[in-house]
């Protein structure tokens, strides 16, 4: 826990008085005593320090100094859903490398029964998403949103969501690279990444023909989860090397 | 499982009889009858199809053609030894992703008893590698070292298994890009990851002291499972970049 995280209705003031996990987490592993500075954030609002103003019992009573929001990520996830046991390990370890929206989806080759896990309940899901922003030092809670038929989400409901998003879509051999696909620092992307058998030749078409480009990873056939991380990572690198490459001020070169 | 991977001394000339999971894997998911052609492979040897000759009970007989004896990966990786359930997430998607070596070591912020974990034990970790290799379709086998003293392995014993390789090490915030550190396709390159709580100051400069350079992954703060899969992908993709701008031929440009 690298970031304590509160929800604003904690905050009476500048004051949050702690009890739970967290709380325990700052007596026992970090070991704070009254006037220690640690860093906090409010969940979807600003990033901060706080000074420990007492530690009793089981209570830690933090006065908070928040400043600066952070951005909001720039990638969107579609994600054909995994098995129950990867969608765990994605969880936390895609609100750490910052996704702005996940966009569970079914697909061909998504069984059917992955849809009746617990993990899809918001609090399932939220406890984790948090345990992944409270590692990368991040407030922005990813929006997940689940949708039964890939076709009505491509078709009729993406537009609205990612309507000038650079659309990529992860295929096995595809000859772009991510860093080719991404132009500009400022572009929202929305990453889609198929099911452990892949997309269906009639998903492909289908995708092909709303805007999405297929970008490559290498030859290698990977889990959802690695495949996702990869992923994700590529484009927020690829992002990061426009923003150095763009001009510092809007004179001409 | 994408690759049926067999060890060496379970082919009798072409012939391999399998009664294990990889059978139950055939049986019952790949639903295979007589005539059926499979992916199969040999640990660290070729890639290749076999052909099911007959599923009797609980026993299937393949008959193998094999072929190409994929490369051997370029990337070696120095890994500070994480938590063990971090580990147990690593094994798979390492060989899954085509690690070379995998150097795990100890440094100041690892926690003592990491190192009593049953994960180091070649019988617990060499099925996990296993997976993660018939997920990707490759037969090359991670090499797995344990170093109890990062200043022995980083001083003494690194020429010996990495003398001309790229030395990079993951610092968050580095300036440095993987995709401008990594300059040839023929490289070998070694990457360092530290500890959830980062490498010390001292090995931070041993570290450089030895020909390691500093590259980011933006300012987030990663679990090791994340950071290495995000920085291992980001090394192959550099490396697969390096390949397509090198001239096909040895002619003057």
């Amino acid at each position: 826990m690298n970031l304590i995280l509160l929800e604003s209705g904690e905050l009476d003031g500048n004051v949050a008085v702690l009890s739970d996990g967290r709380a325990r987490h700052l007596r026992e592993v970090l070991k704070v005593t009254p006037g220690d500075a640690v860093r906090v954030g409010v969940l979807d609002g600003p990033l901060g320090t706080a000074t420990v103003e007492s530690t009793r019992s089981d209570v830690v009573r933090l006065r908070c100094d928040l400043g600066v929001l952070p951005p909001l990520p720039r990638v969107d996830l579609l994600l054909a859903l995994p098995r129950p046991k990867v969608l765990r390990r994605l969880w936390p370890q895609l609100a750490a490398l910052g996704v702005r929206r996940i966009l569970l989806t079914n697909a061909e080759r998504v069984e059917r029964n992955y849809f009746d896990t617990h993990l899809l309940a918001p609090d399932v899901y939220r406890p984790l998403l948090i345990e992944g922003l409270q590692q990368a030092r991040d407030t922005r809670l990813p929006e997940v949103s689940l949708h039964r038929r890939l076709k009505v989400l491509v078709e009729d409901d993406l537009d609205a969501v990612a309507q000038t998003a650079v659309r990529l879509v992860a295929h096995p051999g595809a000859p772009l690279r991510i860093a080719d696909a991404v132009r500009s620092a400022d572009e929202r992307v929305l990453l889609a990444v198929g099911p452990e058998g892949g997309w269906s030749e009639f998903e492909r078409a289908m995708l092909g023909a709303h805007r999405f480009r297929e970008v490559g990873l290498g030859g290698r056939t990977l889990r959802s989860d690695t495949a996702c991380v990869a992923l994700v990572a590529l484009v927020g690198d690829a992002m990061s090397a426009r923003a150095e490459q763009a001009p510092v001020t809007s004179e001409p070169a």
